[in-house]
């Protein structure tokens, strides 16, 4: 029985903009609302309305008690408008759906929760209510093991095609369930080849890829109660995870024949380049606005988001960072110095830059990461003076659809990577592991060894969920993302020590040559390092032969879990249920693999093996998902690699390497592979 | 019965993207649609999906028959697709229209005609099937006295903020329908007071403005079988119609303490002037496209849309027509020079600048004011590789709410005016009416002399008709709008001649200083002068007292007209209905007096008698629908004016005039008048 009240609580995400008398989940319960928590628009015609839904065809509806408790006022958390865009990147926003979850944690019993969420829900923003009552739910003790729905399926507005929405009304109106066939979504609806820049759409606009962001900024949020922000290691790891997608996309841009993404540094100066996003805001009933092409940023003066900012502001908050970086010492908020230390210096840039509560002196090195987005994402109407809400970059759910999003992500990460400059590099003892070396790695793939093979998929995913006001039943759309077919790494290590010993694998990968079909320099090389995987291995005297499967990724997670509509790969355990909202992050494993070209991609795949006792973190990990644990680490667990992130390829070479040939030590080892392109379309079974 | 039949096409445009076999119009028909008429995507489920629609609550729907013909191939109708915008400024479009007219004023019966419009309807794009069956409907001799549904209520996406058809969804599904209450569109949603341009968006927004241009050109096409366009001064009226539209702008702008609008020349310079539509197409499940501040034009490559087109293109033609004007004579087709008559001449410039198909030469004088409304209308996508539909300036029915709209009219307006100035002044005697003077002018309204009264209204109008996929039953809009209280004219005129006599009592409306306070110039004001009301008096000799009623005005159309919810105000006599579309075009009442000051606008009320004996055109036009004759002409006939249209301020002044008391003739009157402006929101019936 408790059991299925906490489930009742999961029926609010259902459907978000119909009232909570009306039919939720798959048995049509309606929630019994008090008249007085009826919204105002509905009170005069209060008991129609409701007893209008309380029967469907098969009867009865099943009725979900609802307690008459005394609701706190929401007068405050009302500031936002219910057909409001709401983004955790506007600090007004941010504060109400603070005390929006202040309230959700506050009240005593899950029926309290349930009722004040029922008072809530048809009277809040629906994009904020849904945020907060997530926090909300991960937090209580009480609300452990509930399986939260993936946010796309409450919000799939944000993650497909506009079009979608019409013909998805049309389809489950006109058609009987049985007789549905999925929508199909049109691999290039945004832009066409003719802008150089949509050959990565695949890239930026891939579901799982956008799911994983969204995911990744809600476990890891920059301000909340500081127990929830200050994750071991945050700071660094929102480095490291940006620096990896900007190896990745730079690896995709130039698979597909363009040169590395260039830093947007002159903020002054006009955005060559142009997003049309085609998404609309069902909620908000309006389109995601476009930034055309040769925009510029403009002062922000958006009194209504509480947003007063200059692009001076933003020049000076640039300027003390770099000067903490070449003095190798920060400020905090009393004035007292801190030493950006080799290890854990690299963490305090990240808090300070993005920036977090964390951050030494928010007042003093300001907020600069967030508000490059929040400036490109009003550069439409930085005044407000046309009543347009923010772009895609003002929403993590949405910002990497954009290609300016790599571009400000591009000059972030060379901020990051100057403070990497500036430390020492590692010497061959801290990358050695004396007496292990690899012999020989190979990867194998439908038996054609040392050659990726990557094509389009087309999956489908039932949106039904998340389209408001329709007629009931299952509607699959169908849209089209890269794939690889998957591979194993295989693996020689010979230990010579005498001894059975403890490693952790590395395995990274990059293309060979540059834009320009050079031999890359390594310290250029070194950013341009994939992580595909990292692991623990035993290794036994003599020949270790090691295999492993590409699905095992440390940095992917199953593309399924991206949509929670299927039950594998779930985690086991006591609490594994808690830990699933968790293990949403991660980077989808349809991403694993750059798509290469069709003649085939020369590119180096590297593998060390580290010495695991200068690695390892001693801690339990059991029963906890952690599957994309190096871009997400693990819930309530300290980072699983005592190493900085990213190493051995975050800082500089020693003296002499100029060449990832001339990095390696014995117990590294490089081998060219190709990624070849196959440029049709599979379907899933493929 | 044959009434039936064929008011059953007009159920056609019922939910236009709800296909045939679901219910259509109050009584629920559905069509009867063969199995092989369903479109591609029905006919796997045909069977299922007919006959779901086939009963509703009250028993079985009726069946409307349709017969099974063969029907023409639609394959090039279909390269529009069913998704997309669709527009008369694109050569493509317009051909494609062409052929779906001719197929539907090809079939030889009416019930041919509902086979051939069934089969089409839910195959082709809508808009265009909308169009193409109206303009069928409105030719074809057996199609006549139909009462076509305004366009409002197939496309209420083209007139209504995007935000109403969420809340129409939610109203439509959640709420009874006894208990439904009218959605409030706000007055200033498209942008804040902030935007100085949004000052204006009362009059640009309107309902009924829109849907009076929407008319205009669809009674006046620019390009269709040549006895449609060639309609009796048509390149006059074009110039005359857009003329007065340019007056009643720049006079609101005066009353909102603006400048005159700067005309759009410098067309390779930064538009200063943003506009943020926020509509939706239902139909192309897409919003409007935006203009940001400081846009470009830029040379078109729409290759979709078959438009390669320069600036330097729009460049020539101009510099072609300004050739033309100052030489006063245009090549023809054949390279012959034709005179640019005293008379005719501005007809010629109408139709070559518009330009129509009437042009003397289209290959040489281009297609300038249509090519604008398409180059700004591309601005944001000018080689479509965003694959971005057009602006609002691509369609007449939503282009006046763009300001860079009366921007580009004021440029084509100034060359018209160019053209005028260079004809023969009006002397006194072509002016003054021997024997006739107006001895007494004033305004009367509640009571009030001279002083007119401004105010807000609220008025509802029923969506339900253009809702697709939702449930049935009237969802009401409701939107604020100017209204004046109505009041008459009292006019004194004395007739001295010894006889009766007629005379054209012709009533202007001008603001009394120009924009710095300074009274006005006349070469300037008579631009400034606003048409409210002509028409035909019978004066004995002496004293002659008109009285003449604010809504008898030759200029607008009853706002219930522009809806047709109403059966008011309906011509009456042998082919009303016929006429009924006809008359749909028409300023709208609610417009007709600018919206003056809180503290009172000081303007200028100017009445002429001019001697019918010179104006008059012999034809019947008994029973013919003549409300707005003054912008719209009059269906079928001439144009009901033999004076130039604008008489008697078409023209600059004779010399010694350099003022409009120095220009009156003693037949002619002025009376210093106010608008007073209140700032309130009225319901309906005030």
């Amino acid at each position: 029985m408790s059991g299925d009240k906490r489930s009742n609580l999961l029926l609010l995400f259902d459907r978000p903009q119909e009232p909570c008398f009306m039919p939720k989940g798959d048995n049509n319960s309606v929630f019994d609302v008090p008249q007085d928590y009826l919204p105002e628009k509905y009170k005069p015609v209060g008991q129609v309305v409701v007893s209008r839904f309380g029967e469907s065809e098969t009867g009865p509806n099943p009725k979900i008690p609802v307690k008459r408790i005394s609701v706190p006022p929401l007068d405050e958390i009302q500031e936002i408008r219910r057909d409001e865009n709401f983004s955790l990147f506007i600090p007004k926003h941010r504060k109400i759906a603070g005390r929006l979850i202040n309230i959700f944690l506050g009240v005593k019993s899950v029926d309290d929760l349930l009722s004040v969420a029922v008072y809530a829900r048809d009277r809040v923003n629906p994009y904020l209510f849904n945020y907060a009552l997530s926090v909300a739910l991960l937090h209580r003790p009480d609300t452990q093991n509930l399986d939260l729905p993936s946010f796309i399926h409450s919000f799939p507005d944000k993650f497909v095609d506009a079009k979608v929405f019409s013909e998805a009304r049309e389809t489950a109106t006109v058609v009987p369930q049985g007789n549905r066939v999925p929508i199909e979504i049109p691999k290039d609806y945004t832009a066409s080849d003719l802008e150089e820049e949509h050959r990565l759409a695949y890239f930026r606009e891939d579901i799982g890829v956008n799911l994983h962001h969204w995911h990744w900024h809600l476990v890891y949020p920059f301000e909340a109660a500081r127990e929830v922000v200050n994750k071991d290691r945050r700071g660094e790891l929102f480095y490291y995870m940006h620096q990896q997608i900007m190896a990745r996309y730079n690896f995709e841009r130039l698979c597909n024949k363009l040169k590395r993404v260039e830093r947007f540094i002159d903020w002054k100066g006009e955005i060559k380049e142009a997003y049309f996003p085609k998404l609309d805001s069902q909620v908000a009933s309006r389109s995601w606005p476009a930034r055309v092409a040769h925009q510029k940023l403009s002062n922000l003066r958006r009194e209504v988001d509480q947003i007063v900012v200059d692009i001076d502001d933003l020049e000076r908050w640039r300027d003390r960072i770099f000067e903490a970086i070449n003095k190798g010492v920060v400020r905090d908020a009393q004035g007292n110095n801190v030493q950006l230390t080799e290890f854990e210096g690299i963490n305090v840039l990240g808090n300070m830059i993005e920036s977090s509560i964390l951050s030494p002196d928010r007042g003093y090195y300001g907020d600069m990461h967030n508000m490059g987005h929040v400036f490109i994402s009003y550069i439409h109407d930085p005044d407000h003076r046309h009543l347009e809400s923010f772009g895609v970059m003002g929403d993590s759910t949405t910002a990497m659809r954009d290609p300016i999003f790599y571009r400000w992500h591009g000059y972030i990460d060379d901020i990051f990577q100057k403070f990497k400059s500036t430390l020492p590099r590692y010497t061959e003892d801290q990358l050695g592991y004396s007496g292990i070396t690899v012999d020989e790695i190979s990867l194998e793939s439908n038996n054609a060894k040392n050659n990726l093979q990557t094509l389009w998929q087309q999956s489908d995913v039932d949106l039904s969920r998340g389209l408001d006001f329709q007629p009931r039943g299952a509607v699959f759309v169908r849209f089209t993302h890269l794939q690889h077919v998957p591979f194993s790494y295989n693996i020689v290590v010979n230990n010579s020590t005498g001894g059975n010993k403890e490693g952790t694998c590395r395995i990274f990968l990059s293309p060979k040559h540059d834009e320009r079909g050079n031999p890359w320099l390594f310290r250029d090389q070194r950013n341009m390092m994939v992580e595909l995987d990292k692991f623990r291995v035993n290794l036994k005297q003599g020949r270790n032969i090691i295999k492993r499967a590409s699905t095992q990724s440390s940095v992917t997670i199953p593309f399924e879990r991206t949509f929670r509509d299927l039950d594998t790969n779930r985690p086991t355990g006591g609490d594994a249920l808690a830990q699933f909202n968790f293990c949403g992050c991660g980077w989808p494993q349809h991403m694993l693999i750059p798509k290469g070209t069709p003649e085939g991609m020369p590119c180096q795949l590297f593998v060390m093996i580290s010495n695991y006792a200068d690695d390892r973190v001693d801690q339990d990990v059991s029963g906890i998902c952690n599957d994309a644990e190096s871009f997400c680490g693990i819930k309530d667990r300290k980072y699983p690699d005592r190493r900085n992130m990213g190493y051995p390829f975050d800082r500089q070479p020693r003296d002499g390497v100029n060449s990832l040939q001339e990095f390696l030590t014995p117990n590294m080892r490089v081998q060219d592979v190709t990624i070849k392109f196959n440029n049709r379309v599979f379907q899933k079974a493929m």
